[in-house]
């Protein structure tokens, strides 16, 4: 990971900032490839335009920070130490000159902890760090696409589970269960969000919660997940029909697809990001349902399930060989139910792939 | 909730600020009875001494909001909405005086938040509201304290699904797979955080990752896990042993329980509570393994898995009748492994009772 922390560095170099103060566990891991989930705990890793970079971790993950590989110097301390006054000592050690302008998460970084910082550096500025780093992870390398590839198709497996354990007057839970199950059995440790699982009228609401509702005939049936693999996500979507399906539903149906595969079209480079999100959506709202589908397209995938950039309709950005999204329209009645199709999106020099592969066609469970 | 907003809206009154704008979704929770994960959205509870509270949600989740509970104002966004320019309007349209004291979560609220905050309130200093939460927090009342016990069991019933599926030669993520299957087929949605399963060596890393480690003879097998129940946590760690144990082995666990039986002692009104983390460590340093428990005795547990307070030996706080917390003493040792003895206390009037029940008592799997 030397090259990002180079990258970084010149970043700073280039813009005249004394320093970098990183802490969330993603760009921490994007760094320096040391991933933990540190709860309430602060993990921090601190770059200089001329000095090596430092690491903040609780004591005893030092020895896992050294297994990822990181060689640069490590501050741990215990639950009773103040990490702030060591690493005010650890700056005073260097004599690094004043600081007067640090680079923050300004979307991560706490109230709380901006003060402990400031008072290590009294006489800093604080500015942002968010865009230079979304630039530098919107665009993944091959290592990145190869595991985000891995992702995806366990990402596949859990919807085949799925879909294979429906029968009549199976609950939502037992469903979700049979998918994690078959999932951790091949090695995932964590799912990227809560799976959902949706039947029927349950499916009508875009973030309904899965419960004790019994599939029955007539029954759409909506899967919403993904998988942590290897610090990278994946997210799908897909929506059955259980037993028979109504002509208005069929139509509800087709007409996502047909949103979905109109916003696909378009994914390749020199794109601008908005009109994926109004591809979709003119689709939606000629078939006349333009009020039921309250949510943008889509959003970047990488580390954080929802990542740069936003993929709404405002979004003049421009789509770049590299780039990894989802595209899920969704239209969502509350009688009939909910259909939500939706595949992770990778942008090549010719265009793009999928990289979910499960069959969008409209499928009837019998 | 209502009672809960009329104390933290007298508090307002009492310290004279001009309102209080809560983001976490825990406290949002604790005030509202809406339970949300908004992802990167905002959720937003405003409250002021002298004006109806303001409830800020994406505008797809305003249904669950009153189905929630909340009769209050909503604002509810769409995507590609500020809803920060919406707060502002409903504040000009309430005519509300001078806001120039804002009671915010000084460790949720990001930097980017808190000045999206000020532009909204420009006049505004910025002061913490978190002492206040955690002092209305950290007492549980009777409806709390029964999802809390509920919650425990499932963990004590995690415990023994783990138990019952170890068998020579079974992955830690096999045994993993099948606990959270069981779980969720009894309706746990969510687990209160990742799952361990940590077979001999692997044991003896505090925050070791469970992976492909087979079990065998001789092994300790370390289980920590909590359910999310009702929007409460529990948290337990049992340590077994696997087919035989060596003396060394042996001494180390009745080190840990011993520890972990002197820490519980105490536990009733009026102790300090660094001296539940004092008390455990000295019979652990007393048996010469002082260098080896590296972490606090334990946290405050409720909505949150880690909330306040923090039990280390500095905390200089008294226990009250209806905190809950964990008493989770551990050695670690890379060669033998490790052991750690997890409970979740009540302290009641009388002094405390356990919220996990599973036996603590050496035990050795066959």
């Amino acid at each position: 990971m030397k090259h990002r922390i180079e990258r970084l560095t010149q970043w700073l170099k280039d813009e005249k900032k004394d320093a970098a103060f990183i802490t969330s566990k993603e760009n921490i891991f994007y760094l320096t490839n040391f991933y933990t989930d540190p709860h309430e705990r602060l993990v921090g890793l601190i770059l200089f335009p001329n000095e090596s970079p430092i690491l903040i971790v609780p004591g005893m993950e030092t020895s896992q920070v050294k297994d990822a590989g990181w060689s640069d110097e490590i501050i741990g301390y215990a639950d009773h130490e103040s990490p702030w006054e060591l690493l005010s000592r650890s700056i005073e050690q260097r004599n690094i000159s004043l600081i007067e302008n640090v680079a923050i998460e300004t979307d991560v970084l706490t109230v709380s902890r901006m003060n402990d910082l400031l008072a290590v550096f009294p006489s800093a500025a604080i500015t942002a760090v968010e865009h230079q780093l979304n630039q530098m992870r919107v665009v993944k390398d091959e290592i990145e696409i190869a595991i985000m590839k891995r992702a995806a198709q366990m990402a596949d497996y859990g919807v085949e589970v799925g879909k294979n354990a429906l029968k009549e007057g199976i609950t939502e839970m037992e469903v979700l269960a049979k998918i994690e199950y078959e999932l951790k059995k091949k090695g995932i440790r964590e799912m990227s969000f809560s799976t959902m699982v949706l039947f029927g009228e349950k499916s009508g609401a875009p973030h309904g919660n899965p419960g004790n509702r019994k599939l029955n005939d007539g029954d759409f049936v909506l899967f919403d997940l993904g998988v942590v693999l290897d610090g990278y996500t994946s997210d799908i979507t897909r929506t059955f029909a259980y037993g028979s399906i109504s002509d208005e539903k069929k139509e509800l149906y087709n007409t996502v697809l047909k949103a979905q595969l109109a916003s696909l079209e378009i994914s390749k480079p020199g794109t601008r990001i908005g009109d994926l999100d109004q591809s979709a959506r003119n689709v939606i709202t000629e078939a006349g349902y333009g009020d039921r589908f309250p949510h943008r397209i889509g959003h970047g995938l990488g580390i954080n399930v929802h990542e740069f950039p936003s993929m709404s309709h405002l979004n003049d950005g421009t789509l770049q060989a590299g780039m990894v999204y989802t595209i899920e329209p969704g239209i969502y009645d509350p009688v009939l139910g909910g259909v939500r199709i939706e595949d992770d999106v990778l942008i090549t020099k010719e265009g793009h792939i999928t990289l979910t592969k499960t069959s969008k066609e409209l499928t009837i469970i019998n």
